[in-house]
């Protein structure tokens, strides 16, 4: 074998050694990518840190991440890496330029490429010898680009586009996936708050008409609230005593006014018709599935763990937690207030009628935690 | 250098060469799972999959994936690859066994490990020579394993079990974001049915007090919903105008029934009293931010496009759309109604008096779509 032959043999061996480390570089970095894309929430970080797993493969001199502006039509570099020094600053400079295409842009030689003529003395000056650009899709549409600078000419072998490209679609589903996300959670936090509003207008309605038991919803709920985070409650029927409790007497609203305000001793029949406003909130909210017992609770509001409550004389274990703890609150809230027909009674006999009727007509460890907030923790309506 | 030596440093680099191999093999198996995480939306998918890329790497006999069942503290094998041949439904196997530690379990060689002694003929006859098992850890706690067979003893080094380890994290991280985006999707569904069904709710309860005006909102609901739809509007428009529809007369709550149904000519001062129901109804709800401008609408939809209308005057250009379609719907059904103070007009002269008014009371095309609707479509309330 002639000299000169082996000496070419063993140049392409070391290149051909050289290009299989060079893609093994690069693929352990796809796997950083990917996994890098398993993790983060924040679109930013993800353009950064693609750019930093790329650079320290150490084959490249500047990348940069482009996103489309898509009112001014132009790309607008966010992310970068690497020795960038002014370049992103420069008017129509490749970044923005290269992405109205869709297609993988290669400059193999930015020192005799015509196309990079505009910028060729900045690129070369920052030791910029080769240029790919690959547009980034996120649901069939443009929305940026990937752009690689090698300080090596003709670097950007067909092997590495692939490798390149896949980088791409890396970054567009990791992308896809942090919006779908986004948009997930900012549907439901808007859903759930239009639902937290709704309930409470729901509440604000059925006080308009009525008066007197205007604020009694209100006050009720603070005291209910209380009563469940003194007990330590999960977080869930904590909430959900809060609406249950400020929506309780919403079946009032099918109760004419004039017995609803009536300031006389009321007949049988009117009692009667007064207490059916259980049946009638249950039958309003029945088919509403919330997240939690609204319906359920505020039929049970009046009744008594003796089975002496209305409207089906349930007892002790048949009654919902959070229809007890409304009980209590409801009969202190109601007998401190001012009613059409008597005066108010007092926050102090409300206490004792409770404490006096602990066990009998109201749950004991609600009276305890009820009476405990008001005398000792300093609970005021 | 003596021919032994020369053999023994041979093998050794062949070893090694394999290792290398073998390594990259692995290397290439979590480029291709990560890959995999960031497009899978389904558990059950996920797992078979990983089984299905760990197999093709060529280096194992069997794999599966076991997840606990927490109320029997056993982990189910649920997705496997390679050979299986029955060993799964084995008693108390080791895929069912090594879940509790939440440690690396490895064991090098079946035929002689003593832990293995149970399952030691079937594992053999199957091929296995080595395991590891590999817990999954997702939220801090074990829910799961994962189980790979060699057909090699003594084939786990430490940076294949660092690989494996990889594996299991990468499934981990997998399912943490399948199962939150799960979550997310249900919460956001159960709170947007909750919301729906609060407002048709809402709907209900101001048509209870007043019999003569109940259905009209469900009926002019259906109206604008089919005017929306035979106008092509945004999904979101089509479906904001039918929660306006079935709100749009909230506000008649806060006026005393006395007036609404009085069967007679109302005085001016009665008059202004219903009228104030726009008013009303946007006070019930402008703080609440739906996705629809329901307030806005209900406030507006007795204005008429000459500035003739109530409460504003506003004229054409400065009313909502929803509004137009809605004043459109609203007359014809109240038109084609009984109310306490006069008989029912009918639809035919209903169809007449906003023909009439076409561009004067009326949105143009409003009427024509509502009128086509009605001659040609056959819509009935």
């Amino acid at each position: 074998m002639s000299n000169s032959l082996k000496t070419k043999r063993l140049y392409k061996k070391s290149l051909k050694n050289g290009e299989i480390k060079r893609l093994n570089t690069l693929k352990d970095a796809i796997s950083k990518i990917n996994h890098l894309l398993l993790h983060v929430k924040k679109e930013g970080e993800l353009y950064q840190k693609v750019c930093d797993i790329l650079i320290k493969t150490g084959e490249y001199v500047f990348i940069c991440i482009g996103l489309l502006d898509s009112q001014k039509n132009k790309i607008n570099g966010i992310a970068f890496a690497g020795k960038e020094d002014g370049y992103l600053s420069l008017m129509n400079n490749p970044v923005v330029m290269t992405a109205e295409t869709g297609k993988i842009l290669v400059v193999n030689d930015i020192a005799t490429d015509t196309f990079f003529k505009p910028w060729r003395s900045e690129a070369l000056y920052r030791d910029y010898r080769a240029m790919a650009a690959i547009p980034l899709i996120y649901n069939k549409k443009i929305i940026g680009n990937l752009n690689v600078y090698s300080g090596v000419e003709n670097s950007f072998k067909n092997q590495e586009i692939k490798f390149l490209n896949e980088v791409a679609n890396d970054i567009a589903i990791g992308i896809k996936s942090i919006r779908y996300e986004k948009e997930l959670e900012r549907n439901y936090i808007n859903t759930k708050r239009a639902l937290y509003e709704t309930i409470n207008s729901f509440a604000l309605i059925s006080e308009r008409r009525d008066s007197y038991t205007a604020g009694h919803q209100k006050r009720v709920a603070a005291l209910t609230s209380a009563i469940a985070k003194a007990m330590k409650l999960d977080s869930n029927i904590t909430e959900g005593i809060y609406f249950i409790s400020i929506l309780h007497d919403l079946g009032k609203m099918c109760i004419p006014l004039s017995i609803l305000s009536k300031p006389a001793c009321l007949s049988k029949a009117e009692i009667m018709l007064i207490q059916s406003h259980c049946n009638e909130g249950y039958d309003i909210l029945k088919n509403i599935e919330f997240p939690w017992p609204i319906a359920e609770t505020i039929l049970q509001h009046h009744e008594r763990i003796n089975g002496s409550g209305y409207p089906y004389g349930l007892k002790d274990k048949d009654i919902l937690l959070e229809a007890k703890i409304l009980a209590v609150a409801d009969t202190i809230e109601a007998m401190s207030s001012h009613r059409p027909y008597r005066p108010a009674i007092g926050l102090n006999k409300a206490l004792k009628e409770i404490a006096k009727n602990k066990g009998i007509l109201y749950d004991g460890l609600t009276v305890d935690v009820c009476i405990d907030l008001f005398k000792n923790k300093k609970f005021k309506f």
